[in-house]
């Protein structure tokens, strides 16, 4: 058996549209961090003796649960890619949990394809370079997965299949930043990140996005490497706002914030008026990400929680990625 | 002394961005509706005895107060237009009062501008049509006044001095529809519409708003014509969204929605689904107007009192335009 841990992350630059559904190929490169405190453990088994996969998933706090339906089609589909690789046909054991509540909104498909990828490939003794193992990720479905793979703060480009891989642009201890995540809903997300990734292009406002990209993806590089933390939450704030004015205007309209993430966006506001640095980012749900200097977290965090519309928070620092791990039998 | 009442109006397609600050010429048609129970009652009275104009601004249910600073500025600049059209010198003693709370967030001024304006020039005995008199009252700074010059449904169209004038498209009885306004917050507004008409020009998405807008006030004229309340309603809420996303997007961004707009936002299109037919708009502040059929309008006002973020409600049918009234001495 062989186990893998991967972490979720969460985008400065959102991946959002997807340009090629076979290949899980988007619009345009995406850049985000890593998150510490929000893992993914998966433990994948190939037997012999097996006539069809067999995949168990634990969320936090939670019994576990036998996976059917699409979840275990998603994982078939995905074994399915590293058994032709490898040029075998047996069937696997998967068993995977989370650390993090499911209900705080944040991706755990990301954790859970990466974890997944890396604890297959190894079990199945396949060599694999980070960028390959990465692409191999992207093509799970959960394109933000690859960027689960390399460690700390992390770059996915956009590409074709053999270019659009994921790599590390910076390790976790270069720049000690915090996520607090600002949980305003617990309620599982009506609308899925798959079904706008399709209606993305729909909105007249797509296009004009995507023009922004570059300079978003290069300026939030730069603040990275110059830790400059007012460039990369400008930066990170215009994206987030870029990506959901995309949801609000396709075609049928799409909104994720509701009244906990405005209520989360003017605060950040205004305590930055007032000399905390921190900035939102939201993903395809209504929590916000509050990215601050990791000093400030738990004043952030204090702050967050004294907010009616807050139900609780999850504070992160920046993560490794994807790794083995060895388990006592 | 001559007394002219003029009514608040919301747009379904807006005015948003200033193309020219000395004529206020919009980058954009735009279409509204009156509302028949926000008005604004103003009195002027040219008195040669007087050295200066001499302004007092009665709100709902608060004691008169004498204009000074830039209230009292725009008044008399207003004044002045008028004054040189008639060719006289002599100043004014101007009384104005509104019976709508201040705090609504119902915007003031194109019922205060309208009225004005009316009243003044018919105060000077100028002879004058209602298109000209929506295009002075166009140029008062407070461009959307002009749609509260003439009857019921209003379109004001884009173009130069002479052909940017506001007209009746269809009387208040043409369609008896609603407008429910849900006040979520009475706090005065942190930023004023003034200030980002300037900053819209900033944001990259505002070409797409623009490039969109012929097709949404055609749409919005058809739907009218043809009392399609759906149809009036997708491109109204396509509308709106479309000029916050703007604001979100200048430099810097502004964010009028809070987390009360949320919370009616989903409410209403929550509402649709169970088959109350109702839209959203908002205008330059938090407050949502929910537009519906008029037989709706206390359904739609019971739920959204229901609502803890709604403060209060104003039930507003289609009004009539600015009117002189005769007031008994």
């Amino acid at each position: 058996m062989t186990t893998a841990i991967a972490p979720a992350n969460i985008a400065f630059i959102k991946y959002w549209g997807m340009r090629d559904a076979e290949q899980t190929l988007p619009y345009n490169g995406s850049l985000s961090m890593n998150l510490d405190a929000c893992l993914t453990t998966t433990s994948v088994l190939f037997d012999p003796a097996l006539e069809s996969d067999h995949v168990t998933l634990t969320l936090y706090a939670q019994p576990p649960k036998v996976a059917v339906g699409r979840p275990l089609e998603r994982v078939v589909a995905h074994l399915d890619r590293m058994r032709a690789l490898a040029g075998v046909t047996t069937r696997a054991r998967v068993t995977s949990s989370n650390n993090f509540p499911a209900d705080a909104g944040i991706a755990s498909s990301a954790a859970a394809f990466a974890a997944l990828t890396l604890a297959g490939v190894s079990a199945l003794g396949l060599a694999m370079d980070e960028r390959t193992l990465s692409r191999l990720t992207r093509r799970s479905g959960s394109g933000s997965a690859s960027r689960s793979i390399p460690t700390g703060y992390v770059e996915w480009h956009n590409g074709d299949d053999l270019t659009s891989f994921a790599e590390s642009i910076a390790p976790p201890e270069y720049w000690d930043l915090a996520d607090v995540v600002a949980v305003v809903d617990t309620q599982a997300k009506k609308i899925g990140s798959a079904e706008n990734h399709h209606l993305a292009v729909t909105s007249p406002y797509f296009g004009v996005r995507l023009e922004g990209i570059q300079q978003r993806l290069d300026a939030a590089r730069t603040a990275i490497m110059q830790r400059d933390l007012t460039l990369l939450g400008t930066t990170m704030e215009a994206d987030a706002v870029s990506m959901h004015l995309v949801c609000m205007t396709q075609s049928p309209p799409s909104f994720y914030w509701n009244a906990g993430t405005m209520a989360v966006i003017h605060a950040v506001r205004a305590w930055r008026e007032q000399g905390l640095e921190a900035y939102f980012t939201i993903d395809a749900g209504p929590n916000v990400h509050v990215i601050c200097a990791s000093g400030d977290r738990f004043i952030v965090q204090e702050r967050l929680e004294a907010l009616p519309e807050v139900q609780f928070t999850l504070v992160n620092r920046v993560g490794h990625g994807a790794r083995l791990v060895h388990v006592n039998d």
